[in-house]
């Protein structure tokens, strides 16, 4: 409904006139900004900012838009990225034989909560086939051994390129990827069951019992080739006591994973979330 | 410990170039921003922004930076305030019985936590003037009853005169203040014992525990002549169940209420609140 | 998998010995007590417990334990209710035009969070019969105006005893139902999407944001004559900034909703809930 | 101003007829129960209760009670305390230089929301005596070196015993207590500055800042011999982001700290606390 828009994510090295800088190059062009925040990270000596515009009336077209920025961004030695906001980013969903969040995800998506298209569901089991036949979604399965895990990966490449996936969902996908697989497809986001740095790894619902934890949580990041040591987007918790058995920590926690897990999506497909020295700063 | 800064908060109608505008004056003058941030309230057609810079290698001397903004202003018909880092402003704190909050912000005074003087202490009961001498703290005793409250109202404002009070925390006093007494001196942070607009007037622990709610709250905000109807600063909440007693969410909302109240005044010290129709931008 | 277990929810004003009386009831007859929690309400004088045992080696059979009680609970002037854990409670879910607390709703049955049975839908609009086909769950699509109502509750209720429903739950459904009708079928679960006793009745969302709160929040309550007055099982909040909308509101709010109103509807169902004078104890 | 109760804290293997036993030993001897909650962790095969009655009107006199439950606990194989609400426990806080929950502490003795004394405050550091002094408390200077520690430690041991110290709470000391001292005085309550298992041991906010999370923690729990894996009393949690920088995550914490370790130490005076397997049931 909005007219469309145009996000530039920027990150350089701090000085003076940066966001004179760039608020010129919008303004000069006839830019209306709709949205802008910074960020100075003084130890890194770094500055970074999101800002979003109105591309009605801008005078550049889109094409040139980014040829234009680079002009400025070069001698700033700036990172950068530009999206528009009628783009419809491509999601493969992944799975093993949990749920919730797959559910979860394609309600949103469903009901307008994500501006995306959910055209794959990958699963190293066959159990949730029959929910992606519900709704129509190409489901694979893909399952996974030790001695088949490189050549399984390969075709999961293939798929992600058959299917132009943009970002890859680990909605409980109970497998670690490889460095070399995370290399070649980097846009991937994981839904991990604790409030890491606790509790990483297999089992965190058995563990944070078995700690006697008064307080369970759920972590959505970036996935690096180290298990859940990437960037957190968002991390949220709940409160569990003595009564609270394993089980329940896990029906508590799904509540958790599926609201972390949309959360973090959301800010992504919205161009809000910048990384940087396995940190994000989340411009919401 | 760091350098002085300025900080300018400004509401204007939106336009295109606002923020180039801005950040090129500060720019323009060899000033390096430090923290900026905007808000446009689409409905409302406005445009709020805070902007800070360090006033080391800036050009303009502190007493010419407002009447040279104020050329920039005028044709956006801009409100704005400007502030200085290394001000110390001077807080009056109101209490009544309870001594919680004021025990609290005397001791994020002394902490360092508010960069503020605290002078002078006013309370309609005798009871915490104990506190005040043990902090060395000047406690002026002001009963009042409905035929002496428009006599001593009159008291207290030459009592904030007399001390060059910029702010006054009331800090769980619990007598109304008059629409006359809120014109004549309006910067008022209050602190309300429930979640608002939730149990507004007196007595919000006893009607929330008649109402059965499972979560009580504390609201921090800026005092108007319609009782706890101003614009909200901060608010949060705490679990109770039904093994609490009314004095149990009296103990409980102690908890809250200092550390509610503290956020607000601290937000407000840094000159980090915007208030317009009634509501707050904080730019934290 | 567990094997099955009675359990007994009782109020009576309080006295000495409850405890040992009800304790000896059940280990006199050989029952393993598997859960009991009390509650003393001084002002009211009122006892309340919730108490749980094995029927494994239970002597009494089933149709026996009620009567057998009932000669206990007389002198003590007891209220008390008797459930078994392996009855399956038959829920009809009514619906307006939003489908995420139906949605979850079905997918916490269908994952066995519910051990109930979701023979039907009641909505006063045709929007969300596709989700019930999907489903296989009867769909009744019942309109209402002002001069119709009365009329189509007496259908309503017809379908509730034809369908043998044993709890009606409101999951977003915009319609006041009247004092005569939950006479008629009390056994009602709503959500109310703000933090009762803030904003009851319509537009919670655009009141809240109307009014600059920090924080918004979801009510799961019984429904009483009196509307959003009933006896409050369980809230929540989540916080807000000045940057959400009330589309934000709105969207925030659907995440709070679902899951209030789940784990309201899982506590009544495991019977965990027992309200007086307008309250709830929640025996979680 | 309530009458006084006895309390006792019961853990045992679980059988059939423990509730009505340990109720009719109370209603047998003309008792009234104001409280009473249990727990069975199956796993475990444990039964644990807490249960509180009204001294006035019973029958035994208190030096029998314990005499005369042990009769009952025997053959139970039952580990058991019996406390009485009129006590009055004599606290340590240890300290070293942070204020904040030493303050807060001595402020909730004061307004009596906890039934304790506080006759001792030891410090590895100075720099607090003139609170101690302020409150009329005895402040002992204890520095500690690697050298020094064995022979301090005989010291502070030998002022628990002279100021008759019932629990020790360190209220951010830092230093590691050896597990020698441990073994002579078990009774001891710790804040750590994180959310365990998060980042044990040493500058938690600075890694929590360099792991880049979204939420910080507190946790209070009793002291063993293993630094910061004792049985966890109480925790909550705090949003942070990337605006925050570790000052500030410090200033946040310490509002967490204090309010932590308060919670604590109330349960644990209220006798609400019962250990097992390295794990705490909070009756609370």
């Amino acid at each position: 409904m909005a007219s469309p828009t145009a996000t530039l994510l920027i990150s350089c090295p701090d000085q003076r006139g940066l966001v004179a800088k760039i608020a010129n190059f919008i303004y000069a062009n006839g830019g209306n900004i709709v949205h802008a925040d910074q960020h100075t990270d003084a130890s890194a000596g770094l500055f970074l900012t999101r800002i979003e515009w109105e591309l009605e009336g801008f005078n550049l077209p889109r094409e040139i838009i980014g040829p234009a920025f680079h002009a400025i961004a070069q001698p700033l030695e700036a990172n950068w990225e530009l999206h528009f906001s009628d783009a419809v980013p491509r999601l493969a969903i992944w799975v093993s034989r949990q749920d919730h969040c797959l559910f979860d995800l394609i309600w949103r998506q469903r009901s307008g909560e994500f501006q995306a298209e959910i055209p794959l569901i990958i699963s190293n089991h066959p159990d949730l086939g029959a929910i992606a036949e519900q709704f129509g979604i190409d489901y694979h399965h893909i399952p996974i051994t030790k001695e088949t895990k490189a050549a399984q990966e390969i075709k999961e490449l293939a798929l992600l390129r058959q299917y132009q996936i943009d970002l890859v969902i680990l909605a409980k996908y109970m497998q670690v990827l490889s460095a070399d697989f995370i290399r070649q497809f980097p846009l991937i986001i994981n839904i991990h069951h604790s409030f890491l740095p606790a509790f990483p790894g297999a089992n965190p619902y058995h563990r944070a019992y078995a700690r006697g934890v008064k307080i369970i949580g759920a972590t959505a990041h970036y996935v690096t080739a180290d298990l859940d040591e990437g960037p957190i987007i968002e991390q949220d918790v709940v409160r569990v006591s003595h009564r609270d058995s394993v089980e329940d920590l896990v029906r508590k926690g799904k509540d958790l994973e599926r609201v972390v897990l949309a959360r973090a999506v959301r800010l992504h497909l919205q161009n809000r979330v910048l990384v940087y020295s396995n940190r994000t700063v989340v411009f919401a």
